[in-house]
């Protein structure tokens, strides 16, 4: 009954083995943890540069700004760049098991966040690619940890893990559904109407059930659009489908939260989650007393 | 328990002071209340000039209209700007704290409703915006009090409250996804398909994954519709979670709202969850007293 | 609670008076009612009839089509006109209250089946119109009454009457937001870019706000796609909420068709609805049997 | 109520007949089954030649590579054909009831998976068709049998097959919306606004209502846009229903699957709905003897 608490996640704590003395402990608690002041504050900075940086980067990639800043960018590039160098050589200094942080998640978010701009000196075009320093911005929740958004965010996850293997059958069937309905509108529009080949019509069909409709290809004979009309309307209602499944994982849930009584507990065998109005514990058999609830 | 009724809204009324004797109270009770005949129609005159100066302002963004009818429409415009300009200094005479009047969500409201065909006299263009006096017709909801819309406005913003936290956390992960995605997309399609920047593929991320699908700007490449494909399958059913969220709220609500009476008790054998029409217990056969509820 | 049968909804049958003897109650039973043989026949036949109309009225509408059977096609036309107006006629002369009949729906909807055509005689663009005459397939579900679509279709319209009231305030808070957003487009983006007024702006911003996207307006400025971004996001959360709405009302009609104890009947008091745990009438407190279910 | 794990669904086994002693048998054990080693290599073997030769399909169909590549396509081409015909002439040899074989789901699948090329010697358009060999692969779920999968497909087939009729309903309700706004646009907005017939107008009507659009058929008069706003807004909210239908469906399945048992009664009490892990009933406490469940 994943409405309980279910066990607890890792903590991204946990990932990072115990932490030694003097500096490094300092380090540490201010680098990897939030709970301090100054952790705080290294986080919020930490965000605040990975915000900017990230800016600097979509604003690079226009050309008339690029054009016009091409002097101080490169300045600010670097300035990022020699900062997160420096951040993730700490953070390797400071864990006990440096191996056992790089290789954790964050750990590689925190390399792809500066490795692509050393590799741009050979690829250029991969410099962009430095925007996936976004997923840092996930640290952003261990500051609201507070404020239970690491609940919300634990609740959602759940509900997806939970209704995964739903979504993986219904994600399979549609694939299915759409390379038939693609092949047919191949035969039936052909190139000549922009159905160019199998591929393309998967993608337009693709695009119709998703109800996304580019109408970069769109059908031209009679037949067509009749066949894209009972796409519509079917794949439609059929994908409606993946929302019934989160939302029936959501409202399990929700109605999980509020069954509060599952922490009424026996006195006698200690069992837990007895419900409000049962009289004897439904383990043990021992009589329960009135249920306290405020 | 969020099905529970809740701590009451602060009705509208309350925000603005206890009224005066003599013309203020008089116009008060007609101008700010809506319960008394005189008040009603107020309203109701209210919202019918608010239709029309809403109606004149757009029909005046039409060229071939505006040239037609310059003359009256100039009128017209004075006309309502004068009557909205005396209704505000009304309603600022009216009440006890004209301060807390205009500091209140509709006092703000009242007066942009006015100001900026005054600040038109200096920015010609600011003029349209007038527009946000579409906000003053929320007071319909105060005539139709009655009719219990107001219950269903409040309980829709409680599930959008209640889920505001889980929302705000899809949201972010949602922009995540959105910025990675254009990135990919615009080192992908380049320049020359339409993905100018980052910024440019990032919106174009945000209509595919919304499902909106403008189609201005569309994947060229294999690669690049391959990518989209994923995108629109996946992000598909990743947005069934808002949905869900606001679903399992709405339905913890309605149930709510059904079954309220489940607090109600036996007083001979403590069976709870009695029925709010029961006259005796449909347990031990006990008579109930007169249900309690305020 | 309207998860319970709820008042009885007024049977077509009941609309249409009480037959009279003779050759009128003979009509009567085989045009009215479906559930004789000849009745069902009449009805199917009358199905049959108004499909082949429809087609031939879209087929019509097709340029190359038209030219190529002038000929027959107007002999049809005059056929299915004669075979209606005859029907409509016969109605009216077999009921008892022929003006009830008239201006009950099902006998408006007969009406404007013929009329157009009528009317055509004077402004030939009235005469598809006659499409109206789709609505008389509402029938076909008579003749489906023992397969429970009815049920079915009874308990959507329940669904949508029950939410109705929320799902005015929403849309009207969407119209409001609509409003607003579409002429802040139409002063950032501006007739140029084919925002060309207000009311145009609107349009667009309903059909991306429903994330319909035509495309054939688009924003082409930088702020412009910012905003567009936002309201793709923001209202794409919001337009969850009709989804909540309804699924909440179905999920607790759903429920409540599976709470069917509400059919056991108090042996005293013939109080209906009793819970199946319930040892004890709850309205006058008899004993009740072991609650009998297969 | 299907919340209940209602009969056994007929498993693609007993459609075969009983096997036969021999190499018979043994290749029944292969071909048909997956439990065994063997088996399960055999049906992964076959899945992977599937996929392969849809790939391969896929690709021809793009002009480009198919010129490149002529001479070995054909050559796999060919391959696959015997591959798949010796498949499907392996099992009708070792089923007991070739012809029940031939006629079911899968038979006629594998036939339609080798069909389409040997016609294609006549009518080459027709090759594309052996698409169809995808449905084979839903073979593969029986490969994943053990993972629970075969539930989740069950219980979302289920899903569907409950809410049939109302979706069957719903949607007649949408085809009636959608031609009478078809026609009503084609009236509206003509030919010259590329409304060139009913048919095309009811195309463009299903294109708009299920939030498609794909904007190669867009109102262009005042009219034609307000009409086309409103079918947004309404028939955005209408199309909230199957997903309201889909969703109360899993939901409710969704708790059936947790509360199964439900109808375990006390012997003393005959208290209902008592727990699956329950010693003692948690009502009067009295002993329970082991919970039977198949």
């Amino acid at each position: 009954m994943n409405s309980a608490p279910g066990t607890p996640q890792p903590s991204p704590r946990e990932e990072f083995g115990r932490p030694l003395q003097g500096w490094r402990l300092k380090a540490y608690t201010i680098i990897f943890e939030a709970d301090t002041r100054a952790g705080r504050n290294f986080d919020l900075a930490l965000m605040v540069a990975v915000l900017l940086s990230l800016v600097l980067v979509m604003l690079e990639s226009v050309a008339s700004f690029r054009e016009a800043h091409k002097a101080w960018l490169s300045w600010a590039e670097i300035a990022f760049t020699a900062l997160f160098t420096v951040e993730y050589l700490l953070r390797l200094a400071c864990v006990r098991h440096p191996w056992r942080y790089a290789s954790s998640f964050f750990g590689v978010v925190d390399l792809l966040a500066v490795l692509p701009i050393y590799l741009a000196f050979f690829f250029p075009e991969l410099y962009v690619l430095v925007d996936v320093r976004v997923l840092r911005l996930l640290r952003v929740f261990r500051i609201l940890k507070l404020q239970g958004y690491i609940q919300a965010y634990i609740s959602l996850g759940r509900a997806l893990k939970a209704s995964a293997k739903k979504i993986l059958v219904f994600l399979s069937a549609v694939l299915m559904i759409v390379l038939i309905m693609g092949t047919i509108m191949y035969v039936v529009e052909g190139p000549e109407h922009g159905f160019t080949s199998i591929p393309v019509s998967v993608y337009w069909a693709i695009t119709t059930v998703t109800t996304v409709g580019f109408g970069d290809i769109t059908p031209k004979t009679d037949l067509g659009r009749a066949i894209a009309s009972m796409m519509m309307l079917l794949g439609w209602g059929v994908l409606a489908v993946p929302t019934g499944i989160m939302t029936a994982e959501m409202a399990a849930q929700r109605l999980g939260d509020e069954q509060r009584p599952t922490t009424r507990t026996c006195h006698a065998c200690l069992r837990e989650g007895l419900q409000a109005d049962s009289n004897y514990c439904r383990h043990c058999g021992a009589p329960l007393p009135e249920y306290q609830r405020d």
